[in-house]
C-alpha cells in the first residue's frame, strides 16, 4: 500500500509509526504489529500506533528516528506493508534454556536487531539469557562477526590505527579525551568512537556532547579524522554494528552488561573503524565493575578474541576502587579535561591518562619500551594535547566562545559534608554512579557530582565532601534519598 | 505543570503522553522518561513522546490506554510531572543473580509493574530471570498475594463459587465455554475469568470476544453473574492482579509462561474473583506444555499453593499429546463449540468437556463420586448447556442473529494434502499452534487451522488433513512456510 509521509516532528525514541484506522484494516495489521516502510532509500520496520485524528486516510506520520534512517521528505510516498515474521523467537528460547547457538543462529538474531525486526523486548531476552547463560567463545566470535558484517565500515588508509577502551564501571575516569589529544597530537590516526553510558553516570560520547557535535555520518567523519587524525565521536548513529547500539540501549535500562555483549560490542566496533591496534583499560577493585580475577580472566579474554581477528592487542590492569578526577557527569568531567588539558590536576586523572597514552606509544612502536609515559608528558605540557583537542573540538562543529556559559553549573545543588573527621578509606563507585545517574546525568548535561574529597585524604567535621547539581529538583531529591540510604563514603 | 489533554483518538497499545518540545523542557524530561499524569480520578505513569506539532504548548496528547484508566474527558486539566525513579533496579538484577527475593522486594517490584512505573523492557527482565532461576515457595507465595492484593476483588456473596483453569498448551482444547455453561446450568457460580493467548493460538478471551464483548468492568461482571450465574470474560481490565497482565503481555512475546508466574497468574486471578472450588486441567505428553513428570510435579504444587490460600482445589491430568477439537484460532473454535452445545461432535471436545464438568460436579457435592459425569451428559444432551451459553452471550452484549456472518471463513486459505496413505501417529500441537500464530490468530480472529484428521485416523494419499485460514496473504504465506519447514503431521 502505498501512502504519502506527512512530517510531525515527532521523537518517540524508536521507529514508529501510525496509520489511519482505515489503512491498517485495509492491510490487517493491529497496534503494535511491526510493518516495513519502504522508500526509494531503503527500507525500516517500525512498530505500528493508530489513530484517525493524528493522520488522515492515505497518509502516514512516522516518527524522528524513521525519518532520519529513510532521509524522508515532507510528502514522499513510501509502501507499507506488515512485516515478515522474524522468526527467532525459537533461538531466543533456546538460549534461554541455556543452550548454545549455532553461526546461523546468532547471525538471524543479530540481523532482525539490525534491521528492527525485534522489539526491545525480545532483546531484553537475548540479554538475560547471555547474562545468565554465557556464550562459549564461538559464540563471542559469531557474535562479534555478525554484528560487525550486519554494519558501516570506515574507510581510512593508514597503515597503523590505533584505538582505546575502558570498560568502564569507574566514575569520572574521563581519560579518553585526553589519550586522543596527546596522541593525535604526536600524529596517531585515533578514530575513537563511543558508545553513551551503560551503567555509569556518562559516556566519553556523553561528556563531549556538551561541547561539540558528536552525531556524525561515516563520511563527516571521514573528513574529521583526515583533518584533526581523530575525533571523539558518537558510534551510535555511524552504523558500525548497528545492533549493538540497540543492544546498548536496552542493556542501559537494567544497568547490566553481560561479559560476552562487552567483548563482541568493542571488538566488532574496532573492526568496523579500522583499528589494528588497540589499548584495553580495565579498572578493578572494591567497587569497579570487575574484581582482580575478574579483570585478568577478561584480559585473556580480549587477547583470544582479538587474534582471531588479527588485531594488536595490549590489556592494561588498573584501580577502579575510586572515581577518577573531581567531576561525575557531562559537564562536571569537562572541567577536570580542561582544567588537564592546561596543566594542572585533578592528578589521578592527569597520571592515567599519562600512563595509558604512554602504553599507546610504546604498542605502536612511536615510543621505546619505558619512554612512552615520557612522550605523553611532554605532549601534555606543552600545550600540543590542548591545542589537538580544540581543534578537534571545531572540527566537530563546536564553538569553544561560549564555553564558560556551556559549562555553567545545574540550576539546583546540595552539598553534604562530613559527619566526623577521619580519613577517606573507601569510596563506592558503583553508587556515585547511581546518585549521578538519578540526578539525571547523563541526559541532564549539567547534572552530576563534584567530589570534594578522594581515598586517602584527611577531613575534618563539616567539611564538604560531594556536591549532586541537577537541572530537576524532583531529580535532585531522587538522588538525595538514595545518597541518605546508602553508605558511599567511608571515613 | 497543568496542561490541557487532547483527543487524539490514538492506540499505541501502552500509555504513552506526547508533549510539546517547550513543556518537555521546562519540567526537564526528555523522550522515554515517565512521567505522572494525575487526574481527578487518580494518576498514572506513561512514557513520554515528544512533538511540536502534534501537540501545542499547553495541551497533552494521551494514548487512548490513558484516556480510558482515567476515564478522561477532552480538554480536560491534569497535572503532569517526572515520575519518581521506582528503585526497583536492584532487585531485578537481584534475581537476574538467582538470589532469593524477600516479601518486601516482590512487593515492590509488583506494585512498581501494577501502577505502570516498569517499562515492558524491565518486566521482560524479570520474567526470565524467573524463567532461568525459577523461585521458592516462599517467593511464589509473595508474588501470588501482590498480584492479588494491588488489584480488584470481585464482590459475590454465594458460598461455593467454582472455577476451573486449564494449563493450556493444547490447540483447539476449547472446553472452558461448554464447562461453564453445563455448571452454570446447574446452578453454580462460576465467574469465569480469562486471560488472552499467551502461548497457543487463542485463549478462551479471544475465543469468546468472537461473538460478543469480553471486556467488562467489575460492576458490570457481577450484574452479568448475578443474572446467569456465570460469565466467559476477560480479566485484563477488571483490574483483577493488574501487575499478571502486564506480565503476560510481555510473556506473549518471546512464548515464554514459567512456573512461578502460570501458578502465582492463576491463584491470583482465581482470589481475586472469590473462588473457592478449582478444577486445573493439565494436559501432559509429548506436544504438550508439560511431560507427565512435570504434570505431577505441578499438581503437587498447586496443591501446595491452595491450601496455603485455603482454596479446595482438584487436579486432573489429561493428555496432551494432540489437539482437541478440529478448529484451531477463534472463529474456528466457535463453530466446535457451538456443534458440540447442539449435541454434536467433535467427540474429543464434547468428551473432555463431560468429564471436567462431571469433576466439578462432585468436587463441589452437586453429584456423588463417580456421578459427575452422568449429570453433565444430560444436562448437555437435554439443550440445558446451550440455552445458558446463548444467555451468557446475550447478557455478554452479544448477538446471536448475525451468527453465520460472524462465523464465517477467512478471506484466504490454503489446504494441505497427505503424501501417502497411512495412520497418523502424532500432531505437533506446539507447532500446530505456532502455525495458527504466524496465520494470525489470536488477533484476527478468522485465522488459524481446521485439523482434518486426528492421532489414530487413517487416511489416504491425497485427502485434505489441515486447511490454513488468514485475512492476510502475507501471513497466510508466514504460516505455509513455517508449515513447509517443519514435521507437524507424522504418519
Amino acid at each position: 500500500m502505498k501512502l504519502k509521509i506527512k512530517f510531525s516532528e515527532w521523537s518517540a525514541g524508536r521507529p514508529i509509526s501510525i496509520l489511519s484506522e482505515a489503512d491498517s484494516k485495509k492491510i490487517g495489521a493491529h497496534v503494535n504489529d511491526r510493518i516495513v516502510i519502504q522508500s526509494k532509500t531503503g527500507s525500516i520496520i517500525s512498530t505500528l500506533d493508530i489513530s484517525s485524528k493524528l493522520v488522515k486516510k492515505g497518509q502516514i506520520v512516522v516518527s524522528k528516528e524513521v525519518i532520519k534512517y529513510l532521509a524522508l521528505k515532507n510528502g514522499e510516498k513510501v509502501n507499507i506493508e506488515i512485516a515478515k515474521d522474524p522468526r527467532v523467537t525459537e533461538f531466543l528460547t533456546k538460549k534461554l534454556q541455556c543452550k548454545e547457538l549455532s553461526k546461523n543462529e546468532i547471525y538471524k538474531i543479530i540481523a532482525a536487531i539490525s534491521n528492527n525486526s525485534l522489539t526491545e523486548i525480545e532483546i531484553a531476552f537475548f540479554i538475560s539469557a547471555i547474562y545468565q547463560c554465557g556464550m562459549t567463545f564461538n559464540e563471542i566470535v559469531y557474535l562479534t562477526e555478525s554484528m560487525f558484517e550486519t554494519g558501516n565500515k570506515l574507510n581510512l588508509k593508514n597503515k597503523i590505527i590505533v584505538d582505546k577502551h575502558s570498560i568502564g564501571g569507574v566514575a569520572g575516569n574521563r581519560t579518553t579525551p585526553l589519550i586522543v589529544a596527546i596522541c593525535a597530537a604526536q600524529n596517531l590516526v585515533f578514530p575513537k568512537t563511543s558508545s553513551r553510558a551503560i551503567t555509569s553516570a556518562s559516556g566519553t560520547a556523553d561528556t563531549i556532547e556538551a561541547v561539540c557535535k558528536v552525531d556524525f555520518n561515516k563520511k563527516e567523519l571521514e573528513k574529521i579524522i583526515r583533518k584533526t587524525n581523530a575525533c571523539l565521536a558518537w558510534g551510535g548513529n555511524l552504523g558500525f554494528a548497528p545492533a549493538d547500539d540497540k543492544i546498548i540501549k536496552v542493556e542501559k535500562i537494567i544497568q547490566i552488561d553481560p561479559e560476552p555483549n562487552l567483548l563482541a560490542s568493542i571488538m566488532a566496533k574496532k573492526l568496523a573503524a579500522g583499528s589494528n591496534h588497540v589499548l584495553i583499560d580495565i579498572p578493578y577493585g572494591d567497587f569497579a565493575k570487575v574484581s582482580y580475577k575478574g579483570a585478568i580472566h577478561l584480559k585473556k579474554q580480549f587477547e583470544k578474541i582479538a587474534k582471531r581477528f588479527k588485531i594488536k592487542i595490549r590489556c592494561v590492569l588498573t584501580p577502579g576502587n575510586q572515581p577518577i578526577g573531581n567531576g561525575v557527569g557531562p559537564v562536571l568531567e569537562l572541567h577536570d579535561i580542561f582544567s588537564v588539558l592546561q596543566g594542572n590536576g585533578p592528578y589521578d586523572l592527569r597520571e592515567k591518562a599519562i600512563f595509558l597514552a604512554g602504553e599507546i606509544f610504546e604498542l605502536t612502536g612511536k615510543s621505546k619500551k619505558g619512554q612512552g609515559k615520557k612522550l605523553a608528558q611532554e605532549t601534555l605540557d606543552s600545550g600540543k594535547a590542548l591545542e589537538k583537542f580544540k581543534e578537534i573540538i571545531l572540527a566537530q562543529s563546536g564553538n569553544l566562545e561560549n564555553l564558560s556559559k556551556k559549562l555553567a553549573h545545574a540550576k539546583f545543588h546540595y552539598s553534604y559534608l562530613a559527619k566526623k573527621s577521619g580519613s577517606i578509606k573507601k569510596i563506592d563507585n558503583k553508587k556515585i554512579n547511581m546518585v549521578a545517574r538519578l540526578a539525571g546525568s547523563p541526559r541532564d548535561t549539567k547534572a552530576g557530582l563534584f567530589i570534594h574529597h578522594h581515598v586517602g585524604n584527611k577531613i575534618k567535621k563539616g567539611e564538604k565532601i560531594l556536591t549532586i547539581y541537577s537541572s530537576s529538583k524532583r531529580r535532585l531529591q531522587d538522588a538525595k534519598i538514595f545518597y541518605n540510604e546508602h553508605k558511599i563514603f567511608f571515613i
